[in-house]
This record gives C-alpha cells, sequence and structure tokens, in this order.
C-alpha cells in the first residue's frame, strides 16, 4: 500500500503512466529511458524521475525503465492488482456506454448489475448483464460483493441513492450525477461533472494564444 | 476577457461555483455570504474570496455576493455568454448520452452535427439531429460553423481524425477518446479520460481511512 502522504497531483499522473505504459507494451517496447518517456508524454524527465521517486525510483537511470515491471508496479499502486465488482445505477445511454467499454473488463472491473426505474429498460440485456428493477437494488447488495457503485443517475435522486448505498455498505462511488454526493469520509467518490468539463473547455476556448 | 496568469486550480473551480450558484437561483436564493457559501460548497471561506479577488472581487463582504450578478461574471469569464456550435464524432452510446444531455443546449452548447462510419447508424435521428455519413465531415466543416467538436472514437482513430478537423480550422476538441490528440499549441483540448478516472478511483479505494 502506498505512503499516504502522496500528492493528489503525482496520484493524478499515474493513471496516465499506466496508459502510456500499457501503450508501449501494446506496441512491443519492454524497455524505455525517462528521457524517450518523457518526450512521448510531453511531461519533463525530472518531473517523471520524481514522481517515481515517491514510490522507490522502479528503475535504473541510463540504462532505463523495464515497462512490464513499471506498469506492473504503478498497476499495484493503483490498485489495479485485483478485481472490482461493480454496478451501474441508470440504463441510459451513460449507463449503456459504461457497461459495454470493454477496456474496463480488461483492467479487472466486473460489471454485476445494472438498475433503473424504467418499466421498458428492465429486463434487457446489455452486455452480459440484465437490467434490474431499481425497487431490488437494496436486496442485491445484502446479496452481492459490490465494490463500486457507477451512478448516471438525475442529480434530483443520485445524492439519496447513493446514501442508500453507503448505507447498504458500498464504499466507493463513481458519479457522473451533476451534484455533489455529500458522503461520509469513509468513503471514495470520484466525480465526472461533464457540464463543468465543457466549461473548462469553453473558458479555454475564450482564452486562446493568438 | 480574463488576465492569463490565472492558475489553472482556479479556472478548474470556477464550474464548480457557477454550478452551485445556479442551483442557488433555482431555489430563489438571490443572496449569498462567503461564509454559507464556504459551508455549502465545503471549500474555506477565505479560498473563495481568493479565487474571486483574482477577478476583482464580485461582491461585498458582510453583506454577502448577489447570487444572479455572480453567476453571470462567472459565466462570463468561462465564455458561457455566447453560443457553441457543437459537432460529435461517434454515434454510440457516449455519442448518443452526449447528444441527449439537455444541461448542454441551456448553456449554450448546441449540437449541428452527428457523424460516425456505421451504415446502420447514418440517417437515424437522434435528439433534433440526424447522424451523417463522416465520409461528409469535410464538406460540413467547410460549411459550417464548428466551435467543437467532441470525440468518441476509438483510440486508433481519434488522432487522426482530429488533426483532420484541426487542418479544417476546428480549435476546440472534447476528446473522450483513451488517448492525447497532440494538436497544435492554439488548439483546445479538454480529455475526458474515464478509464484514468476509474483508476484514480480504485487508488482511492485502496487508500480509503480505516
Amino acid at each position: 500500500m502506498a505512503d499516504k502522504k502522496i500528492s493528489s497531483a503525482v496520484i493524478k499522473r499515474l493513471p496516465r503512466y499506466y496508459r502510456y505504459l500499457s501503450e508501449l507494451l501494446d506496441n512491443g517496447i519492454d524497455r524505455i529511458s525517462s528521457g524517450e518517456l518523457s518526450k512521448q508524454m510531453k511531461v519533463t524527465a525530472s518531473q517523471i524521475r520524481q514522481d517515481f521517486n515517491n514510490f522507490g525510483g522502479f528503475g535504473q537511470q541510463g540504462y532505463g525503465y523495464n515497462v512490464a515491471y513499471l506498469k506492473s508496479e504503478i498497476g499495484k499502486i493503483l490498485g489495479l492488482d485485483r478485481n472490482y465488482h461493480v454496478i451501474i445505477l441508470g440504463a441510459g445511454n451513460l449507463g449503456h456506454a459504461l457497461a459495454n467499454y470493454a477496456g474496463f473488463e480488461k483492467r479487472g472491473f466486473i460489471v454485476s448489475g445494472i438498475f433503473d426505474v424504467a418499466p421498458e429498460k428492465i429486463g434487457k440485456k446489455i452486455g452480459e448483464t440484465t437490467v434490474t428493477d431499481m425497487k431490488d437494488l437494496g436486496n442485491f447488495v445484502a446479496n452481492h460483493t459490490v465494490d463500486i457503485a457507477a451512478l448516471t443517475l438525475p442529480k434530483a435522486i443520485a445524492p439519496s441513492v447513493a446514501k442508500q448505498l453507503a448505507d447498504y455498505g458500498v464504499s466507493a462511488f463513481w458519479n457522473f450525477a451533476a451534484t455533489d454526493l455529500n458522503l461520509p469520509e469513509n468513503v471514495a467518490v470520484e466525480n465526472v461533472h461533464l457540464a463543468e468539463s465543457l466549461m473548462r473547455l469553453s473558458y479555454n476556448i475564450s482564452n486562446l494564444p493568438e
């Protein structure tokens, strides 16, 4: 388990390293210098060395990094050396998109339930999973391991459903609803606020270099 | 137009302020103190004052902020006082989700085209927009204003389509493909890397307080 004092900025960069290392491996590259990694990722080599030093360094400078080893070590830090059972709340377009995203299962995120309130959606198959009536949610969570709940719900109901799930013992939420969930401190929440992302883009459009 | 020296951390927080101020207005609250805003947003009052001071302050302490004025000023900084024509590349589940997200139009983001290569998708209506053959993309961009291209494409083709669009003069990209686009500096790119978001969540699960 990683040291708790690692800055959130470093943590934010780790998944990007992981993605690049995965691509290098896919392309048959099994060793890379920090200089070359720096060039590809557009991060300074000293930033890369500093980031990796948080975790003991990982490799020999000059000789370069062993890509498979580095990917595996960063994967362990990110908690990717285990499986996660994911339920998806909301079987709309976004819920579908998440359920069908093959990349998740490859990394150990297994969709084990999809829930909705709409009668025309209940019973339909999405990938390998059948959409279940939201009113069976409590029963499902009581009888299955649920590591992550992905919320693709309207913002008016997302916080109350999240609270109910947290009360059932679900301790991690991937929140796509445009609202804060206000859950206890011992619950992990990762927000994907698409409207906010789009506003950052409009800001950047208004402030592009000439 | 905002001062260029404003830190990206402040810029990242502005959309969240905007979201909260919108909710306050929706709830009929037209004046709020920095203390109350701080409590609701779980940001310190001094952070809020510091952030707002980057833009001249906006309000009187003690007396509080005028919510509508503050929202409108932050909206202007974010470039939300104009409309944007958005095209969506890829009419899969994620493309559908973006096209149907009513919140975008409310904020001035108008979907004016959706493109795909799959014959069974071309000609279908999504909301008000008809899915167009990707091979007509160049012609469309030559004859319509395109402010933003949202990419919900496989990572293998996203960078080349983005480059093509940038060559046509599109200067802002909302990128959902799990890859970097490597576009020129004078192009704005906002990445939504869902796999990286999920990895940050798995990291946080592994490092939850006991």
